[in-house]
């Protein structure tokens, strides 16, 4: 897509209205999203959880690119691109293992962990090594949160790891256990799935389950009174409540906000689901939610935590990875059931992706036209803001170089 | 595909031949095609009798356009596009339903059946809802045939209601029962399922059970007499039997040919498969046969009738659609079987459908090149030459624009 | 891709390193080397055992041409083109079959087994069938070994022919059966598996089997002291033991190496797997390898021939055919047992797919970077060399024209 091309239907978007189709459903749009948004980026990789010990990793496919995560011996976490500085091979072929050396399957070429070249057979003497380290990818840990960047030099992380310190030091992530993984992979624009999870003006008839939840999600009664009263108790527990806002400058957020009185968790009964997390001590920490734009959300009760990582694959395809975390102590079938545990989000989930899905094939008609977005949608327009903002800024830049 | 290349492409033409492959197998040709002939001309969606009751629906899709077909209170076809004003979700999700009001399922935007906003909830008291009702899509009804249109200002569709009023009225197929429904994907151009459907040089070879109802369909023997015959015959009854022409400036026709003598329906046997249709009080009606350009084909003996709906999906695929319509009161186990009114075309259809795949394959060849068309291909000839002028014709327009 | 943009790319490559990413997955590289390599070269369809008699017929798909190879009258082997002059239908619907005439299953045109027209029912009286035969290919034999070329002038098969004369006469393939045949697609550019077939570098941990039947590929060990020692013993029997140098201007080679001493044949226990094949009379024949690029390669022992055809489907997407041949008078069950005969080559090419597929993944990493080839990996290099030089060539030719 002609950079001049792009400039002109930033410019002509409507405030307040959804997107143009051609923002969902052209692949030079979805080339230029890559560039300037999720190449720029922090993308949510997955957790401490996963890789408890020192030589545990896990993969992560982000378009073409296959990024290592691996625990070094002093529990720090390193990030390498899984591409053979000999032939290019794929190094770790599964999505998690464990290796005290990454060895290349073709020609087994050997790095380390900190992906420095260990040894390389054959080769002749007068051969570099130091010069045919692993690709380094950027990496950080917001409590247990593994955050990656395909950037050369991505933006400031300290104010997400600052303002996420209070929320989430309670659930020791990193101590925690995966109870539960699911993939989905949908056909619907990506940021169809970012303007679905920023507004309830459709959950009172499409999410019943988490209505009953959550007080408000409804929109047809207010949460006001009982989330000046949950404060009060929160904060005596030591419980961050600070909302940290989404401004168009940064890219996350946090809040956390109630369930509806006598709900302990998010289950379809209501009743919890496993023993408290982490620090938690009974099960009315009321609902923590984050999201890092543009692919992490998750929301966390006294009980579990719910990671929703998106992965953008086409303009038409998106991946859900989705993943439960709960206490490090809690033992399957007797502390949690997998079952009970998952069945609220897998249910609430699946509303979701159908929503999703027939709202990008709509938008596929030769006749969609943006409409308005109403009231209870303000954070949707906040996004579409902040996605056009930084569209911009990366034409702006690509356009100087 | 620029505009110089196309009209080169048309003027290049060797007539009385074949098309050229790129015809058949270019994307930006496609394209084209689509805007000058499937955005411009009517296409055959159903029948009245899919929607005997009001709020009865069915959807049909064309390429990424989801069009609503709704009865009105007064027995009225309204047509829609199935995209919300909203943010665009599509409204129907099924493919046929009954529904008072359109609800989108995402947000609960409700319409009418003529396509006004009907209620939005929670919009501003200043949103004006007339300014966003479902947008529209030409409809017209012959006789109980529904075509659409997707242009802003369609061809007229008065000569082919007036010119089919005769032939199918006595069929009755606003009370006609629709016994089944077939779909089939194959891997062919749209253009070579046309092209098979208007010759029978191949149909002695291929079709032998057709050529055993059909006289004179094996290009061996004269079928001359026996129409005459029949003419007069039908014309005692009040049947029309005035072949309506195919002509270069218009895009359908119709004619009525005889059986083999003795032969009562399209089946493997010659026997009625049902009680006759409509108006008809015997088996002697002959083959009614009926082409719409560009999607729309139909054969209809006395006891029943089969339509065949077109789509084009790709320049390699192609989506066939197949009814079989039975008089209203005819009862299935009792006025007729199933699996005997159907058996006749699904092997004739599918007998063509190998013959157009394998055409298709040969054609993507790099050698393949026009070859001459037979004098039994003649018509043939004529739709290669309508669509053709089709082109130019759009080329011109959009040109001069 | 413009010819400028691909000067330079094949400009800036680096000797000894392997190829820039662009090579393995653009599509208009791939368009490129279709024209000047894989529609220029050679390429082996299959063996004259496959239509041992007069009207048996075979056929090759390469990208979108089909090619009936079959057998005249006289044992002589003919090429068309698989598309009819009338409409273009595919003739031969069949990977194989056997055919005193070819007729086109759509109107019944009739061709001879050397291409030309036959009968064309129908056709007017002044219609000239001998403008209407199949478009030939060209086709060449080396002692059964049947190779086509789609280019209008390829280069002379001489030396192929002589060359491969004295090594390929013994094993009779005329006369030989075709004992098993295994079709696998697999995601991974065809240059891949061309590369490599031509190392042993990573024969040792990837290839357990194979390093156990042929003396050195585990480049652990010479092999230098036995290929004396055998080279002594093959010359007395009368075979040819002079190895054919791939140069830079050929497109083939074949070498004679041995197996490791005691064992007698590919597969797993070291012993024979079926009678000696053709004029053979012990199983001391080692290995017989040819490589014609870009499509072929064979290994022979005494008692079996395994040929391996390459096609390139798309930067991504490599279709590899297997046979499996033996003696014409050896009977299955009793000379010998399918699945120990082809177990061998099964295990070993399945190992190579995957790498080949996992090579692929790693190379389209947005961070692969070409890397040094080791020194047992001369001849990858020179086989890089090779396809630049032609794809240089037939971008000066066509620029030229």
């Amino acid at each position: 897509m002609k950079a001049s091309t792009l400039a002109n239907l930033l410019e002509t978007h409507r405030p307040g209205y959804s997107l143009d189709q051609i923002f969902y459903t052209d692949a030079g749009v979805f080339a230029a999203e890559w560039e300037y948004i999720w190449k720029r980026y922090w993308l949510f990789a997955g957790t401490t959880a996963e890789i408890p010990k020192p030589c545990d990793y896990f993969t992560y496919s982000v378009q073409n690119d296959s990024v290592i995560i691996i625990r070094g011996d002093k529990g720090e976490v390193f990030a390498h691109y899984n591409t053979c500085r000999h032939r290019g091979s794929l190094i770790c072929l599964d999505e998690s293992g464990h290796a005290p050396k990454l060895m290349c399957p073709y020609h087994q070429w050997v790095y380390n962990k900190d992906g420095s070249l260990f040894k390389a057979r054959l080769m002749p003497d007068d051969f570099d090594k130091t010069s045919f380290g692993l690709h380094p990818v950027h990496v950080r840990v917001a409590n247990g949160f593994i955050f990656i960047s395909l950037a050369q030099d991505p933006p400031d992380f300290t104010k997400v790891l600052n303002d996420y310190e209070p929320f989430l030091k309670p659930f020791r992530i990193d101590k925690a256990r995966v109870a539960f993984k699911k993939r989905y992979t949908i056909r619907t624009n990506w940021k169809l799935v970012a303007e679905n999870f920023r507004e309830c003006y459709h959950c009172g008839p499409a999410h019943p389950e988490y209505c009953n939840a959550v007080v408000g999600a409804n929109l047809r009664e207010s949460s006001d009174e009982v989330l000046a009263e949950r404060k009060v108790e929160w904060r005596k527990k030591g419980l961050a409540t600070e909302t940290v806002d989404f401004e168009n400058d940064s890219f996350h957020f946090a809040v956390r906000y109630p369930l509806r009185p006598g709900v302990q968790s998010y289950s379809l009964d209501g009743k919890n689901v496993c023993i408290p997390m982490g620090d938690h001590r009974d099960f009315d920490a009321g609902v923590l939610g984050l999201v890092v734009y543009p692919n992490f959300w998750m929301d966390a009760v006294s009980d579990y935590m719910w990671t929703m990582r998106v992965t953008a694959v086409s303009p038409s395809e998106t991946v859900i990875d989705l993943a439960w975390l709960v206490d490090g102590k809690a033992e399957a079938g007797k502390d949690y059931d997998v079952d009970r545990l998952t069945t609220f989000w897998k249910i609430t989930g699946e509303q979701d992706w159908a929503l999703c899905e027939n709202n990008f094939k709509g938008i596929e008609s030769s006749r969609y036209s943006p409409g308005p977005y109403a009231p209870p949608e303000l954070e949707v327009a906040r996004f579409v803001d902040w996605y056009l903002d930084r569209m911009r800024e990366g034409l702006h830049e690509s356009v100087s170089i």
